[in-house]
């Protein structure tokens, strides 16, 4: 299952993109922040060492929050069981809004944009990341060969919605939305883009973990920063 | 050549993405408007009729010039003939610069996205289409099947720079840069993104040129609009 990922055994030392999603964050020192999709609460305990004043998670899987808590005990972090479908952030309530890998789950990211929009402070950011929308148009199988080359199958980008995926548990279901449609939800949410990220592996990723060399032929993570401006314009 | 084209031949009604682009556009009456790499003119001469005060148009082609020029003859359009890649607009001489399919050409559009920004009045606006990033990186050949569907070989997305291609004319040398790539330019040329446009077909373009179909399966054509806030932040 999810657990024995990298990402999960070792947390953020185990995702090649931390890096680049850690340099699109505020300080976060003295910030409230909230983290949808909080998972085994890797990114939780990260925002209070980084000196956060307040940090909520959430996740719809008790058993990702028991264990988040045991990784964690007596962290000044709450824990939320809900979905993020129908979750409701407190209105300006956060500086910050964290989420990673888990808005391709929702099949409303326009509310979900505007829900997370709501619950930021003016000048509150939201950075998150998501599966790239190339990846999750792939078709089956992925990988081809084209003139002897290794290529990647793209099938069917502009047809957005439902893709279902059996990719460690069967019948995933996942939203595959095209990389504008994204970023048109987060302008009529309200928010500024600040940063995205195509996320591809360096020269030192490529040594220290020779299987992401796939991630030069197609990006599988697409990683954004937007914040709600000071003033509504 | 590229004069047989339906864009080239019957102006902005031939190229299906126009009503996308024109929807980018801010008004246009009274406006200063610059045309970068303005090709038969077909834009230019629409910006005169939508009311614009002044409009430039620029191309490295000649020919392409002395085309433009004949079919507009007497309007209020002034050509020059330059290289896109060291041309500089007047500073703060511009309230519009639009660009089609042209920047794909440009090895540095770092350095051009700050020209464009320097050139533009604050509040003033950037709207440009390009080829795709997804579709400039692709296989050869460009389609393949899965599993008995029709794909599209998308190779070395992360691999940015020259590409050569045999389309048209033999070895023209296009650009390939991943969309993050052109977003992270023009927000560090100061630009606030307003808009992003992956071009896909609707049912009634299917219905008018049924070629367009392959659109679906991976954009071509990526459109985008951006302005230079009123005050620098």
């Amino acid at each position: 299952g999810y657990s024995q990922f990298p990402r999960s055994r070792q947390g953020l030392a185990g995702a090649p993109e931390w890096a680049s999603l850690k340099a699109m964050l505020p300080d976060l020192r003295g910030k409230r922040v909230l983290d949808l999709g909080s998972g085994f609460g890797a990114f939780c305990r990260f925002a209070v060492e980084a000196g956060a004043a307040e940090v909520v998670g959430v996740d719809l899987s008790e058993k990702m929050i028991a264990s988040a808590k045991e990784r964690g005990p007596g962290l000044p972090i709450r824990y939320e069981q809900a979905d993020l479908e129908t979750y409701v952030p407190q209105a300006g309530a956060y500086d910050v809004v964290f989420s990673s890998l888990a808005v391709h789950y929702l099949s409303d990211f326009d509310a979900f944009a505007r829900k997370v929009s709501d619950g930021l402070v003016p000048g509150g950011a939201f950075v998150f990341s998501m599966e790239h929308p190339i990846f999750a148009a792939r078709g089956e199988p992925e990988w081809l060969e084209a003139d002897g080359k290794r290529v990647f199958a793209l099938s069917d980008y502009a047809r957005e919605g439902e893709r279902v995926t059996n990719w460690v548990v069967e019948g995933i279901v996942k939203y595959h939305r095209k990389m504008s449609t994204m970023v048109t939800a987060l302008l009529v949410a309200g928010f500024v883009i600040d940063a995205m990220d195509e996320w591809a592996p360096s020269q030192d990723d490529l040594k220290a973990m020779p299987g992401l060399a796939d991630e030069i032929i197609r990006p599988m993570l697409l990683l954004m920063a937007a914040h709600r401006p000071d003033q509504e314009h």
